[in-house]
């Protein structure tokens, strides 16, 4: 005996999201079917309407329903600053803090060799074009992750954006606020004495 | 600033799945952006459908897509067994088995006063009114899961069956195949012991 053909159906789909297997899909497939019907429905159009109706901003390749995006269109925001991200949602993570206010630029991935991506595959030149255009950017601060990737497309980006007479700078490095001294690990410790500043 | 809003939608419906938090809705919901359109939409197709085109078996309360189900349709299968589970995904369980040739019933649940699920809450007065209309059962095969709540129903499922002289059994307790001893709790190995049998 097989599954019936709709939950079947759903076990593939939920199958094809990251990190769920075969028996995870199982376990969400049933509790769909318990589920609400209208919450079950607005799932249903949530999906489609995420595929539909979202793009990236052609200014800052960030995601948005309107273009320019919310953050590109603000004319309140300090436009002598724009800060680097690997991914739309680290456009988020930043905003959150509430401790920075310029404006942003998404490379929608880092360079890696391994994975074939070169300059060409990010949004790079997009921000090569945008910082000609602009003449009051100062400063790019590059907040790619602390990965070797990332470092290697930070010094990338600085090399390229440096000989026009802009500030390029990096997040710092060093621990994790509430870390243990003892857990760190060598090269973040290396970082944080580099780093350190005076009290 | 906040997500567009049809991400954010998505992210508060993947949210309703459980074991989904915030971080891993988001991490979701940011993949089904990148996802193949047509794999979108079917996802977003078998969410509804599950809903719609799915329901339970008036017999035996499995899930179907027809009513009777497959297996209480299926007139070459053994009349005079039933086996009873708890989730309609443990019938699928048991049929990849291949040892079972017999009809079930799904209870939707087990007896658990701590979550106030008493016996008017399972599928259980239907089983009887099944026992009784057809003479032919001689066995109800009891497959509730082995944890308290199981083996209590398990029980209660006994007394309820057994005066009218249908044997009622339970799926054997013991080592698992490929287990060690040494890992094996007690109350397993207890088990084993009392159902040791001659080789």
């Amino acid at each position: 005996m097989q599954y019936p053909e709709a939950i079947a159906k759903l076990i593939d789909s939920y199958m094809k999201l990251p990190g769920i297997g075969s028996k995870t899909a199982t376990r969400l497939a049933f509790y769909t079917i318990d589920m609400n019907e209208d919450d079950v429905k607005e799932f249903s159009k949530a999906l489609v309407a995420t595929k539909n109706d979202l793009h990236y901003c052609s200014i800052c390749g960030n995601l948005t329903d309107e273009d320019p995006c919310e953050i590109c269109r603000d004319k309140t925001r300090d436009q002598s600053t724009i800060l680097v991200v690997e991914e739309p949602k680290d456009v988020m993570v930043m905003e959150k803090v509430q401790e920075y206010h310029g404006l942003y630029h998404v490379l929608h991935g880092v360079l890696s060799p391994i994975e074939g991506k070169g300059p060409e595959d990010l949004n790079i030149s997009s921000l090569i074009k945008r910082l000609q255009k602009i003449k009051a950017v100062k400063e790019v601060i590059v907040a790619t992750n602390a990965t070797p990737e990332g470092e290697a497309t930070a010094m990338y980006l600085s090399k390229l954006i440096k000989p026009a007479g802009i500030k390029v700078t990096r997040l710092a490095h060093g621990l994790s606020v509430g870390s243990d001294i003892e857990y760190a690990d060598e090269v973040t410790l290396f970082k944080a004495v580099q780093g350190r500043t005076e009290i």
